[in-house]
C-alpha cells in the first residue's frame, strides 16, 4: 500500500471521530464542548480509545493534556508533537480544534498502514482550554504545559459554573500544585518539532481554490479589552463647536485604525485591527443627549514583534490626535499583549515540499488566528501549522469545512514525517 | 416707581419661588420633579399660591395644566399666554422649565407694582410634563392643550411607577376623556400670543457676554430612535477585504452626518446631528469578534421645515452610500418627527425693541432646544421666546443660571407687554 492510499483509507476514521466529536458536543444549531467540561472530557476519551486502537500510549499530565505516544524503536531526534483542542466556543462549530487532533491520529495510522515506522517519536496531544472564552484567557492546556500561565491565572472562575481554573483542571485529573510550580511539564529542549493541523477560520483558501495552506506565522497581539473616552455629556442641541462627543472620538479612533491597517497592508505589513465592544453606556445613553462616555475593545495583531512594538506607537499617535482634536480624554486601560508566533522555516520548507510530491496546492499564508502553536513556537520549539480550507469562519455554528480538504491536509502531514524522520 | 424699578423688586419674590421648588424637587446633587409627581404638583401648588397674592384667578384644565389669569377690564386683544414647565429630568437642574413660570409670575407683579394695566388679559400657565424622560415623549402639557397628542399617548406608562398617562393626568386632577376628544382646550385662534422664557441651554450667550437672547425659531426635527446595522459577525482574524464590520459602518455613518452638519452650517443653514445611542450588542460583542450587529441613534434637527426634509434626502444618500461599501445592511427603522417653530416676527422685533428701550444686550439666536412654544408656533398663535444665559447646559446636576440674567430677561418681557398691550 503506497503512503497515498494509506492516507485514503483513514478516511472512514477521520470521518467517525469528526462525526463522534461532534455527537459529543451537539448542542444546535451548533456545538458545544465546554473546557473542562463533560463534552470536552467526553471527546478526550473518543481519541485516546483511538489511540488504543493504534497501540499508542496514553498519559495526562498535570494540566489534564491528553498526550498519545508513538513510540519509535529506533528514535534518533526528540519527538515530533501534533496537537490541538477538542474544546469549543458556545454553538461554535466542529472542527475548530477537533480536525487538528484527529489529524494526528489519522497520520499515525496512515504510517502504521503503510508499514512506515519514523525514527522519532510522534505524539498526539489533545490540549485542553484553547478557546478563550472559559476563562476570559486562551490557550491554557498549552501555557500549562510549557509554564506559560500568567499570574492568578489557576484562581480565574470558569464562565460556566464557576470553578476556579485550578479545580477545573483537578476535576479533569490534573495537578494544579504541578503548574504552581512554574516549571514547563515537558522541557521545550526535549521537544523536536510542533505541528497543528486547524481549520483557516477566514476565507482565504477558498478565494485561493486551495485545500490546505502552509502557515508563515500565526500573529501575536496586543489587546485593550476596554478603551475608556471621555468627553461631556449634552444636550442635544449643543452646537458643535461646544461639544466633546465622546462617541464621536470613539468613531474617529477605530477608523484611523481601520486607516493604518490599509496602509500597512498595502505597504507589505500584514496585521489586522479589530474593535469588537463599541458602545455607549447603556445605562445613560439616550435619543437625546450627547455621548460622554464611550467604551471601546481593540485587538491590534501583527505578525512580527517589531512590527507590534511600532503599530503601538502609532496606536498612541492617533489616540493623542483625536483626544486633542475632540476635547475628550482617552484612556487605554488595561493592556495584554502575546508575541506573535512565527513558524520554523525548514518545516515551513518541508511541509511545502511534502504538498508539492502529492501535487496539492498549498499556497504559503500568514495564518488569520492564533493557536496553541504560538506556545510552543514561543518556547523555542520549532513549530508549524498546516491550514484547512472552510466556509463560514469560525466560533459560530455555521463553520463549515469539507472532510477531503482535512484528508488533503492530512495526506501532507504524514508525507513530511515520512520523509522527515525516514 | 419706574417699571424697572418695579422689575428690579421683584428679585425676592423670584429667588423666594426658584428656592421654593428647589426644595420641593430636592434630590441631591440634583433636582427631580417627576411629571404628574409630588414635587411637580408641589410646585404646581406653589405657583398658584403666588399667583393669589397677585389675585390671579387659578384654573386646571383636563390637562391638569395650571392658568392664573389677570384680566383686563379693558381688554381690546385676545389674551397673551407666558408659559412653561414645571418639571425635570432625573437629577437636572432647577431652572429648565421652573425660570419660565416665574417669569410670568414676577412679569405680571412687576406691571402690577408699577401701576400698568395691559388692555388684555394676561395668562402664565405651569405646563405639565414638558421632559421627554417620563414617558417618552415631550411637551406633553401643551400637547394636550392644544390637541397635539399623538395616538395612543394617553396609553404610555410612566417611566416611574407605571400609570399610564391617563392614569397620571387623572392623578393630577385632569380628564383624559376630554383628551380623548381630540380637539383644543382652548381654541389657538383665540390665543393672542404665547411667551416663554427658558435658559438657553447652551454656551452661546457666556460666549456672547449676554444674559438673554431674543429667539428666531426652536429646531424641528427627525428622529431614528433605533437604526440598525447588519453586517456579519467574524473572527478577528478575519482579512479586511472579507469584512462587513458593523460598528465601522456605524463610525462611518455617525462621522458622514457630522460632515454633513459642519457643511451646512457653514452654508449658513443651522442644524444640529446628535448620535446619543451607539452601540455594539452587549450581550454578544467581545474583544474577539468583529461586530456582526450595530445600533444607534439619529436625532437631526433644522430650523426649517424645507432644509429638514432635505436633510433626509442626504441621509438617505449617506445611508446608501455606507451600505453599500461596507458590504451592510442599514434599516432607520421607526421615523419621529417634530415641525421647526419659527417664531413670529412682530414678536421677534418688539422683544428686540424692549432690550434695546432698556439697554440690555439681547443677541437673536436659534434655540438649541424645542420647547412647549413649539407647539403653540404649530398650532399658529404668534409665538415669542427669551432665553436666558446659563451655565453647564441642562438636564444635568451642574446646570446654572444666575438670578440677574433671569431678572433681564424678566425686564424685557415685562416691558414688551407694557408697550404690547398699553
Amino acid at each position: 500500500m503506497t503512503l497515498t492510499e494509506a492516507v485514503t483509507a483513514q478516511t472512514p476514521l477521520v470521518q467517525r471521530l469528526l462525526d463522534g466529536v461532534a455527537a459529543l458536543g451537539a448542542d444546535p444549531p451548533g456545538i458545544t464542548r465546554v473546557a473542562y467540561g463533560p463534552g470536552e472530557s467526553a471527546a478526550h476519551a473518543l481519541i485516546a480509545e483511538a489511540g488504543r486502537a493504534l497501540s499508542l500510549t496514553a498519559s495526562t499530565d498535570a494540566g489534564a493534556n491528553l498526550t498519545l505516544r508513538w513510540a519509535s524503536p529506533s528514535a534518533q531526534r526528540a519527538p515530533v508533537l501534533i496537537g490541538s483542542h477538542l474544546d469549543s466556543v458556545v454553538q461554535g462549530g466542529n472542527f475548530d480544534g477537533a480536525a487538528g487532533v484527529i489529524a494526528g491520529i489519522a497520520a499515525i495510522a496512515a504510517l502504521q498502514a503503510a508499514g512506515i515506522q519514523p525514527k522519532r517519536d510522534i505524539e498526539v496531544l489533545a490540549l485542553r482550554c484553547e478557546e478563550a472564552v472559559w476563562f476570559g484567557l486562551g490557550l491554557i492546556g498549552s501555557r500549562c504545559l510549557l509554564a506559560r500561565l500568567p499570574e492568578g491565572a489557576l484562581d480565574l472562575p470558569h464562565a460556566r459554573g464557576g470553578l476556579t481554573l485550578a479545580a477545573s483542571i483537578v476535576a479533569c485529573g490534573g495537578d494544579p500544585a504541578r503548574l504552581r510550580e512554574g516549571t514547563p511539564l515537558r522541557d521545550p529542549r526535549g521537544i523536536g518539532a510542533y505541528l497543528e493541523v486547524h481549520i483557516e477560520q477566514a476565507p482565504q483558501l477558498i478565494e485561493a481554490v486551495a485545500p490546505v495552506a502552509v502557515c508563515l506565522a500565526n500573529p501575536g497581539n496586543v489587546r485593550h479589552p476596554f478603551i475608556r473616552i471621555t468627553g461631556e455629556d449634552a444636550h442635544t442641541g449643543l452646537p458643535h463647536r461646544f461639544r466633546h462627543d465622546a462617541a464621536l472620538a470613539g468613531a474617529d479612533l477605530s477608523l484611523a485604525l481601520e486607516r493604518l491597517w490599509l496602509a500597512e497592508e498595502k505597504a507589505g505589513r500584514p496585521m489586522a485591527v479589530t474593535i469588537g465592544r463599541f458602545h455607549t453606556d447603556a445605562a445613560r445613553h439616550s435619543l437625546t443627549a450627547v455621548a460622554g462616555d464611550f467604551t471601546m475593545s481593540l485587538d491590534l495583531r501583527g505578525y512580527d514583534a517589531e512590527h507590534l512594538a511600532a503599530l503601538e506607537g502609532r496606536l498612541a499617535a492617533i489616540v493623542a490626535e483625536v483626544a486633542e482634536r475632540r476635547g475628550v480624554t482617552i484612556t487605554l486601560g488595561e493592556r495584554s499583549a502575546a508575541a506573535p508566533g512565527p513558524m520554523d522555516p525548514a518545516i515551513i520548507a518541508g511541509l511545502g515540499a511534502a504538498a508539492a510530491r502529492l501535487g496539492i496546492a498549498a499556497p504559503a499564508l500568514n495564518s488569520p488566528g492564533s493557536h496553541d502553536a504560538n506556545n510552543f513556537a514561543a518556547a523555542g520549539v520549532p513549530t508549524g501549522m498546516l491550514l484547512v480550507r472552510n466556509q463560514n469562519g469560525s466560533h459560530n455554528p455555521h463553520e463549515a469545512m469539507d472532510t477531503p480538504d482535512l484528508m488533503a491536509a492530512i495526506a501532507v502531514l504524514t508525507d513530511y514525517l515520512a520523509h522527515d524522520a525516514a
